[in-house]
């Protein structure tokens, strides 16, 4: 059951995006600086979205040139659209992320369009920026259960997973439970599924809304995935999906880990700092729970 | 994966035990009643302990008798001793628990002798319970993880559950997670281990203090168990066990089994209102991630 994971947090894009005051530039690099100094080398650092659709990600130019000196760090941004691809490409970011939904209803609620519009375009960006010697993550929402439509059936999951697989065989796919409401055995079996069909390919984007956060996160990594997404402090959540607050926290997935005796390369002094830096960003809402636990303090 | 999950309420023992203040016994009737109503079908229902150790249980024989009005209703009763035993004898109780920890610090600890002393007493106790018609369910304290010795070897636990099922075939024995700090992989590893050798006689009794509560009971149904041990609005924790609060929230355990199409014959309106119930209890550390969730309130 040994091996290695990484751990790619989102904290700086995911979890401070829906925060309604403008949280400080200075205090994004801080929380990125922190993240780093726990020994994560995978980043969300922010996207290159309208300032005026997500004020919060305004600065994401500037956070990222702080991100990009760290060593050994690479940094993901996140682009909706042509325009963010533009924006990304001379940005210095590692890795593009791009994303859209398993669902109709939550593709136009998020996106707002439908989901062959964004495929066809995000295919394209995928494509031309692949091409361009960009790394690229291609993130699917709702692929477990949609707060419109409820359990996705595994036959339109799989589907578009495969759509997206023959992109290009060497993309990274980001299996996302947006809602936090996908089922243990719904996990391993979608994941061991699209391991086998297309190869080792694939993160898990888990939410911790319905407390199943780690059992999901336990059962991608039985059925093989080596790549989690996860924010520290256990910020973030979906604006546009009701109910979908708190990604599931870095330090519960390292502490987990940890107990399974798998490598993470994390120093969990330091991580205890990152996430106590996130949980303190004003108009946050931290989540997690290691954080509290008396006894994983004097186990740093 | 579907099947059926016997859910064990441990709130009235195990949730209310280590609360200062008295619980008035009309408070734990009426909590009972409201677990009852949920559909659920087996009850820790207290302890026949010694008044001055645990001053919570003194009125265990009024909360049984009440208990035991509630039709199907299977009522566990934890005896210490022999003197508890023998107080359970009559009382009417179905089924008696005894416990005692793999690991011989905590049950130094907890216990006050060594565990040779409690095998040899306990052991009595269960066959003499046995042969007078009783159910028993003998309690393994500590089978991943000791407050005061760390991660427990598979070979100490094993060994221990071994002699355990010896004392009789038909006798359940529960492996609890009693600091919470079990790993999923370990749950799965022991309880597998378990089943194979000595079939299906196993619950499972976890903690959530680390989150990784609902991780570990996936684990264990995954392994095969069957029956489970929770608590209603996540009351409960070990008072020699420090660090040890919260046992795994019925409520949490339900939904996860409802994700999993997993049958618990569980009234899940009603069991919100056992949970809501249960979190007021004056002097309570409640805990449970599902009470706060909107879309949970929206599916009852």
């Amino acid at each position: 059951m040994t091996g290695t994971a990484i751990i790619s947090d989102v904290a700086p894009r995911d979890g401070l995006q829906s925060i309604g005051p403008f949280v400080p530039t200075a205090t994004k690099i801080a929380l990125v600086r922190a993240i780093h100094a726990a020994g994560i080398r995978r980043m969300e650092i922010g996207s290159f979205v309208s300032p005026r659709a997500v004020p919060q990600m305004a600065d994401t130019a500037e956070v990222l040139r702080a991100a990009l000196e760290l060593p050994g760090l690479e940094c993901t941004v996140l682009v909706p659209n042509r325009r963010g691809f533009e924006l990304a490409r001379d940005s210095g970011a590692q890795r593009l992320g791009l994303f859209m939904s398993v669902t109709e209803s939550h593709n136009k609620a998020n996106l707002n369009r439908t989901r062959e519009e964004s495929f066809a375009d995000l295919s394209a960006i995928a494509r031309e920026a692949t091409a361009a010697g960009l790394l690229v993550r291609f993130n699917l929402s709702c692929v477990f259960h949609c707060p419109f439509e409820g359990v996705v059936p595994d036959a339109e999951a799989l589907d578009l997973i495969e759509r997206v697989t023959a992109i290009d065989p060497s993309m990274e796919i980001a299996l996302a439970d947006t809602t936090g409401n996908a089922a243990p055995d719904q996990v391993r079996r979608i994941c061991e599924q699209a391991l086998r069909s297309w190869g080792e390919r694939f993160a898990f984007h888990g939410h911790d809304t319905y407390g199943m956060g780690l059992a999901n996160v336990a059962a991608a990594w039985d059925a093989g995935i080596r790549i989690f997404d996860s924010a520290s402090g256990g910020l973030g959540g979906c604006p546009f999906a009701p109910g979908a607050t708190g990604n599931v926290a870095t330090e519960d997935v390292a502490w987990l880990f940890r107990r399974m005796g798998v490598e993470t390369g994390i120093d969990w002094n330091r991580l205890l700092e990152a996430a106590d830096l996130a949980a303190q960003v004003p108009g946050g809402t931290p989540g997690g729970r290691l954080r509290g636990v008396p006894a994983v303090r004097r186990a740093a």
